[in-house]
């Protein structure tokens, strides 16, 4: 029987030498694959009370608005600056060379929502502090943070100490 | 009964004066909207024999892969050029202003595979009908193109003739 870490490509030295690149599309393109992603997120939200679903720009999407779906809640889309058309809050976080930004809707959460907030990957975890300091502005409580993959030796759960953060593939490395 | 297109937000003169851009964030936020929008997306597929859900960057990858997932199919992402870690192969289409680039995975389509095709919105056609073209230089047969809207007024499906192409909402003008 197949685990959902089987069905990621491992690329070493992409994109820079010393870099362990985790492929996603071979666990997507493949239906048990694809499956065993979802369940393995899904199993983690049991018995967890929450509102509304928040995936990140684009990949978050993947996952995200499965779960929403199945759990029958909304989901809200986090997206890279200057996509979204409607009054906006907006956070800028730090990548290794300069900086992104991301915006959420103003209407998107409404104050007290529990949010789930999903990923694909934690690396560093500036996007998803950066995601849940946008929810929070807008008054919602982040009540689960989901990856699928995280890269413990890059110690994003650091960033987001205090939340409940949970992933399904857990790396070592970097 | 709300229908799914009650949850469209329809904002009037963006991006630029006489364009109503059709907002689909205030569907997936809502609960019954984003069951409303899957669930239209579904049944246009009761009966299709497929294998494969492909979903173009990025709204295309929130319809795209909980369809994968119903089904208990692949999903296969087409992205913006650069951002898949393995061979590629990949396709020009041209926007308002300028063009663009997408790309799949030279192996995310075996041949003889049966595909869908999912996006959010049909306006011009140039994005879909250029992963269409990936699709079958990898062999795939495209035996569905579903999209959430349609703007029926900028002929995006002159672009699709010979394909079966359907929309859950269609919008007369541009």
């Amino acid at each position: 029987m197949k685990k959902v870490e089987d069905y990621v490509r491992s690329i070493p030295d992409f994109p820079e030498p010393g870099i362990i690149f985790r492929d996603i599309t071979t666990v997507l393109q493949d239906p048990d694959g694809l499956k065993l992603a979802i369940d393995g997120l899904k199993e983690r939200l049991d018995g967890v009370d929450f509102d509304v679903v928040v995936g990140a720009e684009s990949r978050g999407f993947i996952f995200g608005a499965p779960l929403a779906y199945e759990f029958g809640k909304g989901f809200v889309p986090v997206r890279k600056k200057g996509k979204l058309p409607c009054e906006t809050v907006s956070a800028k976080y730090d990548l290794e060379y300069g900086s992104a930004e991301i915006e959420m809707h103003k209407d998107s959460i409404k104050p007290g929502q529990k949010v789930v907030v999903v990923d694909d990957l934690i690396a560093t975890g500036g996007t998803i502090e950066a995601a849940i300091k946008l929810i929070e502005s807008l008054g919602g409580e982040v009540v689960k943070v989901l990856f699928l993959m995280e890269l413990a030796g890059l110690n994003g759960r650091e960033k987001l100490k205090g939340y409940d953060v949970e992933s399904v593939i857990t790396y070592p490395g970097n």
